[in-house]
């Protein structure tokens, strides 16, 4: 027999009653029933109840151990009395009588409680982690993530992708987020770069000729810690493909994904491949107040303006004269909800830091508020019409410049959408949100910028960048949005040498800035570069998403804290000044503090 | 029809033949006929010859294109003229009448040519490296390594392993390699450590009850360059299980490695999986003078230096009788053999450092050379019946003390097994080393320490440490090999907080050493930690193994040059002045040359 086990603790059941077995695992509960021990033993695939009483040599073994000590057992497969078989458990039907029990690993007393789950600060599960890590949901999430970049592993494989790695140890990028640095040894003064994603390393696969490329790649930032951004790593699913339109990015993309979310989903609804509502930002920005919809929610934002420019409600009246917005917010089936619940909705934006959110309430065709008093009964019916809404539906009004007015209508629509129930929880829902704009105007530095990737195809080509306003052109880019979060975001590379310094003038950057700063790619475009096009998905996000996780931690292996350190391993800590010596560096002492 | 291509150029044959197409991909070749022009057009799928003459518009574009262009050809397929189609060329039957073509991408003049492979300087083949991969060889060889790593990964996984990541921004190790260091932005003073390896985290993920982990993990040591390790970072497929013997991790790995090799042999022979040797190390330092050993190489080593006690070999008897060993070198079938084969043996010896390599050569049953004639016939005899050498067979002999006697004759076996063409090219052999010893004689600092990994348990286990001499403890470690080449190192690791330390302080090192310099593990270690063990394979030597490839630069993407300098992106590179504030540090001038 196996030294160690012969089954793991999920395999036993009744059809192994009356065998001899061997198990190994933790201690997971004990329970001393006057003289008869059971004990909950358990490992990677699951529990078994092992049992010891006097007769056996294993009871004074058992119940000298803490719990999460590792032992093995050698014993005999009994059925459970009647009456106290655990149907929830894949072994719930039987129980192993213990004839020993050998102690491979005695635990200390916990720092940390495994059975049990309640909650822990975080510090001790960060040092602690391998003990945290035990713990039933979080292992669960482990195993899940790990079984999901497995799946969409072989979705891209199944499309025709092929995983290539990138270096780890590159150049600083220019762009982007602040990079780690790693001093080189060999050239003193100089610095490797940790990469941020992959992006100028795929799009030089394409060059090279290798068509579909995809990596479940690590990327870096030395970013502040947030709460939606663990400090230091965090994994990509990235990808690039070769003579590509956007459509058939999508059209690939979309049965991959919603392939493994179908899988992980655990019963909740996926938009299908192939339907995957395909939305230009202006549109979302209108209809949803954000480029992050959450589709689940059923409330249309829409533009009302036009109803107030002459209306007796003078305050919308003036904003739309001034080149204002009003955008109105549904609040559906709202006739017999208070008057508090509509002038919560108006502090809570006021709280926000905005002007406030007018509303109209309606209950069996009724208007009420000072907005429907004073714009009148046939000019509130229009506007109903217009936005085919009932005789039982309020409505909220967000009112300013275009940008604040649509910010604001974003987050009430949520809102509204949230206390009224309307947000169906049992749905994964995606679009594409595409069209992005390929400008923006930097109102600090009083110059055109890039608003999103510079090395974007923009819409129109040469010719646009030539002709047109250049905060009017659009970009070949799109982002893949689930439930109101941004879940990839991608675009067709501009591979053409004339537009990318083209492009690069209008924010006021050389041919020669950008041969320093992108001379790899810039050169690679000289020598045959083929249209191209890609998109990285956030694997912690979709993680997230299907383990219904709201902290990275509970969906990551071995995290960082807030404060970026690894409290299990000791990083980072001091260097030897010899390391220091050999990498050219000294350590600037802070200043002391007066 | 989709905008760039209805097919890829691997695509078409003879069963086209008629239809309309259109293809995107490189101008590979272009040969002029007189007015007719034949395009070889290359993608990553394959290559399509197409052809225009003066009735197309495509002839004069076309004309105008240098090499590595991009185009799409819109065009009609033809059956080839008798005779002039190409077997070889999955697309050989066929060729494609181009109606129009479009240029997607214009290729300036090649600083490196891509049809043809002839050599190049590696510092223009790095620089513009996306030309480079377009080459037929280092582009398939790349395809087979990403096809190789997937391969493995299937394995794994069939094999019941999980893929972890772990994480890449750690703390320094202080066993083993130079460590590459990221300076912390948030803890002035502070750095960050790249992995060596994952050894810390994969063990501390068996103790948190993950059972069977793997990762194709990427590791770092800042190393000076060397012919078989690139600066900066490799793979290796890294794995652990729980609960385990080392023979249940070799019987485990066999399958999963034997099969890949299958896979991709190419019809060469690979030992099969339940059939791969296992060599105790003193067994292979023996036989084949090496812990390598190229188990290809029929050859095996004696030892003999019992038939030298007395012996009218005066050098050899004097060897023996002071502790040194003789080992016998047999090269079979060399009767016809010149004396010049047996001299530049020992010429070779010489040059290599060694005090020089005796033989015996033998022809008919007659023996000759000197060692033989003092030795004498009845002994020589004796000694040949020994070995089971026949009447034709030469010897040579390596002598001294028993590291060097065993180092040359290692050497000599394969340089004797390759001068007589005995080493069978067409096989995959692999072997495992096992039973290594677990400490070492260092010589410079006068005391015991680890022979190879510190984490491995010592057979014997504590009763060994603490009773037996330390230089005779063998550790639970074992090499697999495949070829002559180390492509896995492993060991069952000490996981007994007692045993650890213990073990440790053989060394020199006290429970305060482990406890600051391992904290993590031997923190884990308290709390239940389960037996356990595992291995580390050296993808990038898998796969040169595959590929027949002698340099790393033949199937790595984008590798550093031997300065470690990524020539393409330009890394290392200078920092900025406000980054390094940032990090805390300084960058030390090098002292002027006087």
């Amino acid at each position: 027999m196996h030294p160690y086990r012969s089954h793991t603790c999920g395999a036993l059941n009744a059809e192994h009653v009356g065998e001899t077995v061997r198990l190994s695992g933790w201690v997971h509960r004990k329970r001393d029933h006057g003289g008869v021990l059971f004990v909950d033993l358990r490992d990677h695939y699951g529990m078994t109840q092992i049992v010891a009483d006097s007769d056996s040599p294993a009871l004074a073994v058992l119940e000298s151990l803490r719990a999460e000590s590792v032992v093995t057992i050698n014993g005999v497969v009994k059925a459970r009395a009647e009456g106290t078989a655990n149907a929830n458990l894949p072994t719930g039907a039987i129980e192993v009588f213990a004839r020993e029990a050998i102690v491979l690993s005695r635990a200390e007393e916990l720092p940390l409680p495994v059975a049990g789950e309640q909650e822990y600060p975080e510090d001790i599960r960060l040092r602690y982690r391998f003990l945290d890590l035990r713990r039933e949901t979080l292992h669960a999430n482990i195993v899940k993530r790990t079984q999901i970049i497995s799946d969409l592993r072989r979705g891209m494989e199944g499309a025709g992708f092929t995983e290539y790695s990138t270096p780890i140890l590159t150049a600083s990028s220019p762009e982007g987020a602040r990079d780690f640095l790693v001093p080189s040894r060999i050239h003193a003064g100089k610095f490797y770069a940790l990469p941020q994603a992959p992006q100028q390393y795929k799009q030089l696969l394409m060059v090279a000729g290798f068509d579909r490329y995809f990596q479940i790649a690590p990327c870096f930032r030395d970013e502040d810690p947030r709460a939606d951004r663990l400090p230091g790593e965090f994994y990509q699913l990235d990808l690039e493909m070769s003579f590509v339109t956007q459509e058939e990015i999508w059209d690939t993309l979309e049965p991959v994904i919603a392939s493994t979310f179908e899988t992980f989903a655990e019963g909740k609804a996926v938009t299908p491949a192939g339907q995957w509502p395909r939305i230009p930002y202006s549109e979302a920005v209108l209809k949803y107040g954000t480029d992050k919809p959450d589709l689940r929610n059923p409330i249309l934002i829409h533009d009302v303006g036009s109803h107030f420019e002459t209306s007796g409600f003078g305050l919308f009246e003036k904003i739309v004269g001034s080149g204002g917005k009003v955008r109105a917010i549904p609040a559906p089936n709202t006739a017999d909800k208070s008057r508090k619940f509509f002038d919560e909705m108006n502090e809570w934006a006021r709280a926000e830091g905005h002007a406030g959110l007018g509303y109209v309430t309606r209950k069996g065709g009724e208007f009420g508020g000072p907005i429907a008093k004073n714009h009148g009964e046939e000019g509130m019916k229009a506007l109903y019409d217009a936005m085919g809404l009932g005789p039982d539906d309020g409505c909220f009004f967000a009112a300013g410049k275009e940008e604040q007015a649509a910010k604001l209508a974003g987050l009430a629509r949520t809102r509204v959408g949230d206390q009224l129930g309307l947000i169906a929880k049992d749905r994964y829902d995606f679009c594409w949100i595409v069209d992005f704009p390929f400008f923006e105007y930097n109102e600090d530095e009083k110059k055109v910028d890039f608003a999103h990737n510079p090395f974007s195809m923009p819409q129109g080509g040469l010719e646009a960048l030539e002709n047109q306003d250049p905060l009017t052109i659009k970009a070949f880019q799109y982002d893949a949005v689930c439930n109101g979060y941004e879940v990839a975001s991608g675009s067709i590379r501009n591979q053409s040498p004339e537009l990318m310094v083209k492009a690069f003038e209008l924010t006021g950057l050389s041919q020669a800035d950008v041969e320093e700063r992108f001379g790899g790619l810039y050169r690679a475009f000289q020598y045959g570069a083929p249209p191209h096009g890609g998109a990285a998905f956030g694997i912690d996000r979709l993680v997230m998403l299907l383990c219904g996780a709201q902290n990275l931690r509970e969906i990551t292996l071995f995290p960082m804290n807030q404060r970026a350190e690894d409290l299990l391993m000791g990083a980072p800590s001091n260097a030897e000044l010899k390391q220091l010596r050999e990498l050219h560096i000294r350590v600037i002492e802070p200043q002391a503090k007066a």
